[in-house]
């Protein structure tokens, strides 16, 4: 290294610019990451990220949902052949936003009420801003935010992101009044799309949801004034998902840190009961000692050192209680069940949910189905729907986790599932925190915990339908065997009595009958 | 819907608990995202981040990099299955960080010099700091940057990452003489992890960073006291990448605000050829007359409407140049194949480089190298290797861009190239903005841009491979034809001599040497 270059160097350096930027802005620059690449996929984004958040609405509280989207043609853009102009409105009929809350609930990223231990759809608390930031970027209007927690009162709201500082500004602000205490929201605003090139997969997408959440009343017009309306199945909801405490396996030292900063309590053991999932004074009593950490310790005394050996234990110490699953809301096999019977109208059905696991201390349920005929495809393979907190994953299916299970993991030859069959397996996995690897919520990383239930889940299902193919097969034969009775023996019946020189052909009924008993008798 | 499910809803919803994150705490609560799954992943993802930190430091200023990585092991963890605890240190000799940068460009996120319009391995300014992130929470110890931009001073800082409030903390600072004018970087902290497991990624990592990287010298000594030196190949480097103005037809609305807002144009004319790439006076002229703009209108009395046609006219002009590839920096055939022959020592090479092109305003680069044999192992596929801005892409082939081209996109059986060949295809793109589809940097998002080019691209070299199987098939078939001339002819020519009744058996050499003229020259 000449000392030229060394000298250059440092006086380039002085040049850099150093800056920060917002989170807005962060998520403006790199909206690919967020499902936002290009007006077709951008379009079905904003449809699904919008859903998504009426349908969590609707079900923490326990609401049967009612939503309704609407599709219009604004305007065409310049460049009609990539994109136009849609307006978007969607309306549900879920909690409601306290009015304090409206403006920063869409117009700014990281601020929301999503960030708690419970299973939801959005995890990110992103894709309904990201949608109305990517309309505000490609169409310059503000958003129109109408919504009423079911008291007298409901406000609406005309909002814009400021990007750079990561606040909502409100252009106006109405309120109406609410004499049928409607409680509900409605979210309006233009965005650049390509409707033509996204209806196959904003149709799949809309056709998946009502598959897994067949509680739901869910309408959708489309710009041609299409209207697809997938109706409610069955009025039961599963139960709401609870919030619930950290478990001591998942903790990190800076989950502890903060939980310490904010407890009043004044010694390790009832710090351990507070604050803690499963965790009951014997479970304490037992671990403290096992840590070696006296329990009457003031846990606000803990030092940076102990703090890194109490995480330590806490992933090290075998007899912690595994989560509970209360704080899931799985499908159950029945609804699930239900869900596939209404969109894929099947001959066979199998629905197996496992029992609750865990990874990294966050809880989670497999539900794995499998069906046969119907409106099931013929493919080489099988089709594959996966579900992830009772979204669909439509997008980078080949990453997938079960996926992978399907094609490398398991020997279907053992199952008689060969190519070329119309079998469809459909996935679920439920869980406080999904370990999506994109924003986009894609699809799921291979955590060795979830493989692992997957494809025992998948197994089962597989064996059962392994008995179906092979009950169908051997009706398939008896069938053909009665057939062949049946084409043969009153020829047989007849030549017999020519050949005798009688008249009368005896009557073969009741032996066809018998052999079609004992076919019967052997399913 | 029942009313009191109405009046529940409302009092339900006022418990909702709103709040805002910080981007720390954002990333901190998704490392998944960012490629801190666990201990094996997240420390495959640290020592990469670091590395491509380095090595943009040295390239953006044309020092030839010198890196050293040393990785000890500094204690067990109580899950010594899981993980260990592993001390990380790296130097670099880049152009360093002036010192009041150094604490909130290793504890900020979102913090940095990287959002700006170049090509950088780093498009995110969050590596780096998620790194030490991950370090702190699984060790709750600080990190020691030492840094020196080349003049007199060098400054050592121990920061702690404030997540809540996404600040760094500086525990300690020091400023040291720096007589030898010594520039760069040295970054140090504990995290957990597990090397046992992450090293056959870690080592592919580096091997491909180093055939990619051939002006670089990158030391590594894992935790056992193994030294893996990868030695500069050469000493030419390619020229640092330039910061460049946005393309009009990447231009949105909410870039265009913020030009408008910092531009010091008083008309349009001169607006449009100050703050876009590639526009000279005559463009400018035709492209306002054809946008039926005022070329003396003042930019800040646009209104929104206007703002908004503004940019669909820059999208909807077709003439204006393509972005100008000057801002990037390609390996060039020369590097990639010197590259590609030290790492994979093969018997056939051949690259082609792209000319420039663009998507959404972003200019790339496509460049794809084709080998045979070697070191290259022999699969029932063809092995990939890829890149982007100088970066090996690991993780989630399956779903990226290239692997769907070579699976889905070529007809090989055309270019003669069939499973069970030693064929490695290398392909890297380079751009401004390279769209990966994951915080991550995993794999490509699919843009029909950069499909075509990389189609293009792929079929050239399976082109050449096509001319060089053939020879070398023909020269095989030769080789087996004059293997047979020469083990029969001295036979015949000894059974002639005999069945002759002669002594003296003929010289053959010169019948077997014009074969072989022959096949020679037939090649």
């Amino acid at each position: 290294m000449s000392p030229k270059t060394i000298r250059d160097a440092g006086k380039l350096s002085i040049n850099e610019e150093y800056r920060e930027i917002s989170p807005a802005d962060f998520f403006y620059r790199n909206r690919d990451l967020a499902g936002f690449s290009n007006p077709t996929r951008s379009l079905y984004s904003a449809i699904r990220e919008l859903l998504e958040n009426s349908l969590d609405a609707c079900e923490l509280y326990k609401i049967l949902p009612e939503i309704h989207i609407r599709l219009s043609l604004e305007g065409a853009t310049e460049d009609t052949k990539e994109s136009y102009i849609y307006r978007i409105r969607i309306i549900d009929n879920g909690s409601g936003i306290p009015s304090e809350h409206i403006p920063s609930s869409f117009g700014q990223i990281l601020f929301g009420s999503k960030y708690r231990l419970r299973q939801v759809r959005g995890t990110f608390g992103l894709g309904g801003k990201m949608a109305i930031l990517y309309g505000q970027i490609t169409t310059n209007t503000p958003a129109t935010i109408i919504s009423s927690v079911g008291n007298g009162k409901s406000y609406e709201f005309s909002i814009r992101i400021n990007i750079q500082k990561n606040k909502p500004e409100v252009l106006e602000k109405k309120v109406h009044k609410n004499k049928t205490e409607w409680h509900g929201t409605i979210v309006e605003f233009s965005l650049e799309g390509n409707y033509i090139r996204a209806m196959p997969r904003v149709l799949d997408y809309l056709r998946q949801t009502a598959m897994v959440n067949p509680y739901a009343d869910i309408t959708f017009i489309d710009p041609s004034g299409r209207l697809y309306k997938f109706e409610r199945g069955t009025s039961i909801m599963p139960e709401p998902p609870k919030e619930t405490l950290p478990h001591p396996y998942g903790c990190d030292v800076e989950l502890l840190r903060r939980i310490i900063s904010v407890s009043k309590c004044t010694n390790m053991f009832t710090f351990m009961l507070t604050h803690f999932h499963r965790i009951g004074k014997k479970i304490a009593q037992r671990f403290l000692t096992y840590a070696k950490i006296d329990k009457k310790m003031n846990p606000q005394k803990l030092n940076s050192n102990e703090i890194v050996h109490l995480v330590r234990m806490m992933k090290s110490y075998g007899d912690f209680l595994p989560p509970d699953a209360a704080c899931l809301s799985p499908l159950g096999e029945d609804l699930l069940g239900a869900g596939i019977r209404k969109e894929l109208n099947p001959e066979f059905i199998y629905v197996e949910q496992r029992n609750p696991s865990a990874y990294s201390g966050f809880p989670f349920i497999i539900e794995v189905g499998i069906a046969y005929g119907g409106d099931i495809p013929v493919s080489s393979g099988i089709t594959l729907y996966r579900f992830a907190n009772k979204i669909p994953l439509l997008y980078d299916e080949a990453s997938d986790i079960t996926r992978k299970i399907i094609n490398d993991g398991i020997n279907w030859r053992y199952y008689k599932i060969t190519p070329n069959l119309p079998i469809a397996i459909i996935s679920h996995i439920c869980s406080t925190k999904v370990p999506y690897k994109t924003v986009g919520k894609e699809f799921i990383a291979d955590r060795p915990e979830i493989e692992r239930e997957l494809k025992a889940a998948i197994k089962t299902v597989a064996r059962h339908m392994r008995i179906f193919l092979s009950r169908k097969n051997r009706i398939e034969y008896e069938r053909k065997r009665i057939d062949l009775f049946a084409k043969y023996l009153p020829k047989i019946a007849k030549f017999s009595t020519e050949l005798a020189g009688k008249k009368k052909i005896p009557d073969i009924e009741p032996l066809l009958r018998s052999i079609r008993r004992y076919g019967q008798k052997e399913d």
